[in-house]
């Protein structure tokens, strides 16, 4: 795959990371970044995540031949739809959010001819934000979701496949609304539970807390803005989510209440079988 | 501090990284193990946790000044008052269980005259279990809580203290109490929720974790059985926590529901700031 000019949309953990990692492995020959910040786009091409920045969208896309929107997943559509209106024809657009099916109903019908949106969410971050923290490695390995959605172009989906591939990700197609769903579970939900756990410890009690502690509240640590729209976006599945673990815990609470110590062994084998069998 | 012989009942993680731990800092002259399985005692006496095993409590106590019983939380109480059987006059046992209350009301009024125990608790571990995962450095600049409890020999509680910090750690004098309710939020109620969020995940989705999700739920690959053993020694605390947890998570439904973008980023903003603010 080789790509003449990537624009990156908003430049922080994520698209700071897929500037890095084009470059590293010599997908693009030109990388130009564009954030509302110019402090941040300095920094980004100090740490050679872009070659330039920009604080105007519609001049940075024109010259593109691939556009990544990487901006907070409430953002992702108007942008994605500003950005295509500066584009050439057969210029793909795509994003890096974490929920899909809003996303893809947005920027239906809003496409100008001959330009595409493909929508990918790289199952990869941290609790860290901004371009500083970004690295070529970061997509190495990691699953990439791909939701082509009705009517997609299947030339559109196959460079964006092979673009997140060059990037070293193992692509994988769904259908927008079944990752949202999954993600609910796998992301989301851990999301707030990490929050909520941490939300609720008194300050006395903070320096009685040890390494399980500090793995169940890391996700805790992420930017309240960003993970406010995540949630927000993916309201019906979070609240699903939600459903199913307060299911889970309720069995726990009944065997706790009860005595029943078979039970709660079933319940953490069940956990415990689930656990042993995750991807590394 | 310097110990004629030590005696470890239970030779698990916490058993073998003690007598790892006591002999890399000179702490002690000779360690006795015992266990119920031959195997490993074998297995710590070559990576050098101990200097010989045996599966005979009585003998392996006889010739104790200290006594650490790290069994299961279930099994404490009755190890530390057998082992206690057997002592001589001035020998001093103390445990490593992850509960306090029930083992020092269990063992009061069954030690024989001159041999005193004083309630312990590391907070150190692993998902990883038995003396293999054994290390030296598990208890170094990490909590260790003391109880005394009532009509405590001070002598005693200070020589507990003494040990526990020639490992390496830093001990905090506790009430059982105070201390069972303080781990049921910061270490009981997060394996639960660990537990509970990796249940509830079906099988066709585990391709689609990432470290979020993995770092949510390495707690559920701690051994069941000695999991279902804490929760019910601290029955009513977890309880508590849970509704603690219960009442933050509707707080978080309410306001996915109500659409309420301010409360959502405020329960994020405040999980954030506690995690923020976490010892390392």
């Amino acid at each position: 795959m080789q790509i003449d000019t990537l624009t990156i949309v908003g430049v922080g953990l994520i698209g700071g990371s897929v500037g890095l990692a084009a470059r590293s492995r010599q997908v693009v020959r030109r990388i130009i970044g564009v954030d509302r910040h110019a402090g941040v786009l300095e920094r980004a091409v100090q740490n050679g995540s872009l070659d330039e920045g920009s604080l105007d969208l519609a001049a940075a896309t024109a010259a593109a031949d691939l556009v990544v929107v990487s901006t907070p997943v409430d953002q992702i559509a108007a942008q994605v739809v500003a950005a295509a209106d500066s584009c050439r024809p057969g210029t793909l657009v795509t994003d890096a959010g974490s929920t899909k099916a809003a996303i893809v109903r947005e920027v239906a019908n809003h496409m100008p001819p001959g330009v595409s949106f493909v929508g990918s969410h790289p199952l990869a971050g941290s609790e860290k934000n901004g371009p500083d923290h970004a690295t070529a490695y970061l997509f190495l390995d990691r699953v990439i979701v791909v939701t082509p959605g009705e009517n997609a172009d299947e030339l559109a989906v196959n460079r964006v496949c092979a673009f997140w591939r060059a990037l070293g990700g193992r692509v994988q197609l769904m259908d927008a609304d079944a990752h949202d769903r999954a993600m609910a579970l796998t992301s989301h939900l851990p999301h707030l539970v990490a929050s909520a756990l941490a939300g609720i410890l008194p300050a006395e009690l903070h320096m009685l807390t040890a390494t399980g502690f500090r793995d169940m509240t890391r996700l805790a640590a992420g930017q309240p803005a960003l993970w406010r729209a995540i949630l927000q976006s993916n309201q019906e599945a979070v609240l699903g989510a939600l459903d199913r673990l307060d299911g889970q815990v309720e069995r726990f609470r009944e065997a706790l209440l009860a005595g029943d110590a078979n039970e709660l062994e079933r319940l953490l084998w069940q956990g415990q079988k689930v656990r042993n069998t995750l991807p590394p």
